[in-house]
């Protein structure tokens, strides 16, 4: 799977892209993670890719012409979408990612800057707008990272065992369970005896009980939704 | 402000603590950050980190004592919270961003790694949980770069002018307004002739509309939360 990732910063990307697992991943060439600089495709000698909004206002918004240069200058794989990351645009979600993640061999990612993007890119350039969430960043590619993580995450070989993707939280639509590991004691805090007790239908259950209260305590709306579709009826009364 | 980081993967922080704004803001002493590697705290020979979780089940959770170590090793300002970057935690937004950067000399970030976390962490080490979203990510460290950018762009001198804070979108709990720049005429795309009026109201007046609109069609969620915070009518039909 391939990414192209429009951004004034391609040295941003170097580390986050070289380490953990989405490091690995891009070793073992599971992702190809290419970086393309529309200041590259400027015409003036200043190669300026910013100017001053129409109608006034503070900020510098990033033009047109080198976004859209840019975009066209890369090959065209058969399943491709153009996204720009910014706040206007659908939240990020776990079923998005999966989404991403099958219907496609190209994303193209197209980081904002600065005070905003030309109206033109929004309308004419690219197929979908994405945002991280309701919160402002100084760049979009922090939102570009994310997407390129969670995306890659589901790919076949990123992470170990398919089952270990399988029962994230999200994935089910519910919150984690509590999870311990060694010391079974630490500074007077112990793990919970069934979870020491070797019976494998009551761990089960406890962790399944954990998670629904959990997510009902924390998240009632991942909760309502969770119910909704398991056409299950609501966690009784005075369960933990 | 003082940030630090407790992550496994200090390296992934290099390049993008380096570049744009948020990389001048560190030059510039805006913020601090600092990175703790939980490893340097492991008392084995084999400085190991993770253990298998009681009860069964794959993957590998994080050991509670190299974490309570880490942050226990760290100075302590006055005031200071610890946070695990967690998806079971409370979702990110904008109005946390600005209760952070205010309310806070010292946010000690804590990421998870591997299947999970033990749980003693999440009881006795932390003050609260924080998500970037609702997916999943393999690693805490993206959702930590987009809390020190989010909360670094708030401090005084990280962006250019404090208007160009208080106008943008989430601040106002709208959706921005469409924006362009030059060329006024790209491939017979024309920038809105009320841009280009000089009649400042009739702008202020367009603009105000878009956003309403804009907010009303892609983010009805929004919208309603903006409406009830007005007491004022909603948007008559019609409305471009």
């Amino acid at each position: 799977m391939r990414f192209d990732i429009v951004t004034l910063f391609p040295e941003f990307f170097a580390s986050p892209l070289a380490s953990g697992l989405l490091g690995k991943a891009i070793a073992r060439d599971i992702a190809q993670v290419n970086l393309v600089n529309p200041r590259d495709f400027t015409t003036d000698k200043h190669h300026r890719v910013d100017d001053e909004p129409y109608g006034g206002g503070v900020g510098m918004l990033l033009k047109p012409d080198p976004l859209f240069a840019a975009v066209e200058s890369l090959p065209l794989l058969p399943r491709r979408s153009v996204i720009l990351m910014s706040p206007q645009g659908e939240t990020l979600h776990q079923r998005l990612f999966e989404e991403l993640a099958t219907d496609y061999d190209q994303l193209v990612l197209v980081c904002g800057h600065y005070e905003g993007i030309d109206e033109r890119v929004r309308q004419h350039l690219v197929d979908r707008e994405l945002s991280l969430g309701d919160f402002v960043l100084t760049c979009g590619e922090i939102p570009a990272l994310a997407l390129v993580n969670g995306v890659v995450r589901l790919r076949p070989g990123t992470v170990g065992k398919v089952e270990s993707l399988k029962l994230e939280s999200f994935e089910q639509g519910l919150l984690d369970y509590p999870q311990y590991t060694r010391p079974a004691e630490f500074r007077g805090w112990t793990v919970p005896e069934v979870l020491r007790s070797g019976n494998h239908q009551a761990i089960d259950r406890w962790r399944h009980e954990q998670q629904l209260a959990r997510t009902q305590t924390r998240r009632p709306d991942l909760y309502q939704t969770w119910l909704g579709s398991q056409n299950s009826p609501p966690l009784p009364k005075g369960t933990p």
